[in-house]
């Protein structure tokens, strides 16, 4: 079994109300990557980087095993830069600064050594290098996901009504699922996306959970309430990793499983918010997830006779 | 077993972006009792109304096992008087008209013949009279159960804070909480409240669903996805006299409960929703309410093997 990850491996700045960190390790491939490490090996990844990103990163990521042999190396450029301050409300952020650097030239290619792949997870990107991915793989995977970006529905939304039609999972937020069906309940817009292409659709809603869409069936995962959410960079990524990871480790694609697969990327996600970047990601261990899906049972779980 | 409900009984003008009522029945009294009266009887009621409030719903109520010996008809006055507008965004609301009319002079008195009850639900109302119908209780009710506002935030905080000590369980939205308690994270305003008297806490989400906090228990129960959330109006008063009534039906106060309690409160919820005031209240039937609760329990239920 094996999983194929294609994101940004980047340097982020980041200011939240309880601190400031100048320069992390961060990128939606970063964070999918580590959080998938811990159900699925390989995890085959696919970015680029500037010769400025940490060898030391790059050693721990093959360590968890994640090959890199999709992660193109550029000599004298510098690795894709973001910085970004969040105010009380975690759910909304500033954008301060985008250098694109690398990234304006990645053109995203699946190394022999990936082909057979079963599932691919296309991080946020343009539409046109995620269509690229899936066309060069020779067998199709049994499941594609993907995320994406209202930049791109503003930029390339045709590109992107193309792609939505070869996957089979879509992974956007509330405000990104309005954005693209112009309706405002997410019922609604859940239903024309599904008739756009994508079999099943996730619809993060940060602090308020996630709903998982497949037919008239619909699940529901919280997010856990944290005292502290310290740092919310990647949580979806890192949510999008565990979701996949747990599909690639059972290879169960039932709307059941999914379910499952839900509960794992909400647990991941409320560790990656704990610190700054993907520090948490990197600490835990196996009891410690399993002990936070637990919380999420206890959270939502009840027991009612219906009479 | 017995549950009194003190809240108002009321004219409302509603607009919605998919619809407009000038005059429609209302008020947090009317909602609670309507849903209440699905599990427990009596319902006895605490209200103050003016002579142009309608026989046929003083009977519509009586018929469902609604007392209303401790509700006030006052001669050549006009019923409470609420207009708002709501927009695309269900959650946020204009408040358009408020007469208080007869509601200016409401003293509620517990009638001989409701003493004894044991579930007091404590509707949104001036804090002082709230203490006032607590102190009228000759027996104190095995579960108090209490709403309140902003509005009493801003203007009488000293008194809100007395009638905290004295009640189990406060019913607030998130907004409210964190404005109770200077906290943003709900987590830790649920700490602070819980600290201020009420064992246990509510905080309701809206169309996210809605927490309940024991001690360092939590549990959460979702929303369920509606395609279209015709009029929001009386959903939080529906969601308590659900909550209440399942209380005063079973007569157990254990956290688990609670958790089937709050889960009955939002279908009650989900049912008041969907048409213009308590309409929808008045027509569902028992195993409609079973068949909602059944989603719930598909909407949330996981099973997930920790390995």
């Amino acid at each position: 079994m094996s999983l194929i990850v294609v994101g940004t491996m980047a340097f982020d700045a980041i200011e939240t109300p309880f601190g400031k960190i100048n320069q992390i390790v961060g990128g939606s491939g970063v964070y999918a990557a580590y959080t998938a490490s811990y159900f699925v090996n390989p995890v085959q990844q696919i970015s680029i980087v500037g010769d400025d990103f940490p060898q030391e990163e790059m050693e721990e990521l093959r360590k968890r095993g994640v090959h890199l042999d999709g992660v193109e190396i550029i000599k004298d450029k510098k690795s894709f830069f973001w910085s970004g301050r969040y105010h009380e409300d975690m759910n909304t952020r500033d954008t301060l600064i985008t250098d694109l650097n690398v990234l304006a030239d990645f053109d995203p290619k699946v190394p022999d050594s990936y082909q057979g792949a079963e599932f691919l997870m296309l991080g946020n990107l343009m539409p046109k290098l995620q269509l690229n991915v899936i066309q060069e793989m020779k067998e199709r995977p049994k499941l594609i996901a993907m995320d994406t970006m209202n930049f791109w529905m503003d930029t390339a939304m045709n590109d992107l009504k193309i792609v939505l039609r070869y996957i089979d999972l879509l992974v956007v937020n509330d405000a990104e699922a309005r954005q693209l069906t112009n309706h405002f309940s997410l019922v609604k817009a859940a239903k024309a996306i599904m008739q756009m292409g994508p079999k099943y659709l996730i619809i993060k809603k940060g602090e308020h959970g996630a709903l998982l869409f497949h037919g008239d069936e619909v699940f529901f995962a919280p997010a856990l309430p944290l005292e502290e959410v310290f740092d919310p960079t990647g949580a979806g990524d890192t949510f999008a990793g565990g979701f996949m990871g747990h599909m690639a480790k059972t290879k169960d694609l039932s709307f059941e499983n999914m379910k499952r697969g839900i509960i794992v990327g909400s647990a991941m996600a409320s560790f990656c918010v704990e610190k700054f970047g993907p520090t948490r990601l990197k600490e835990i261990t196996k009891p410690d997830i399993d002990k936070r899906i637990q919380q999420f049972k206890e959270l939502v779980n009840f027991d009612i006779e219906l009479v």
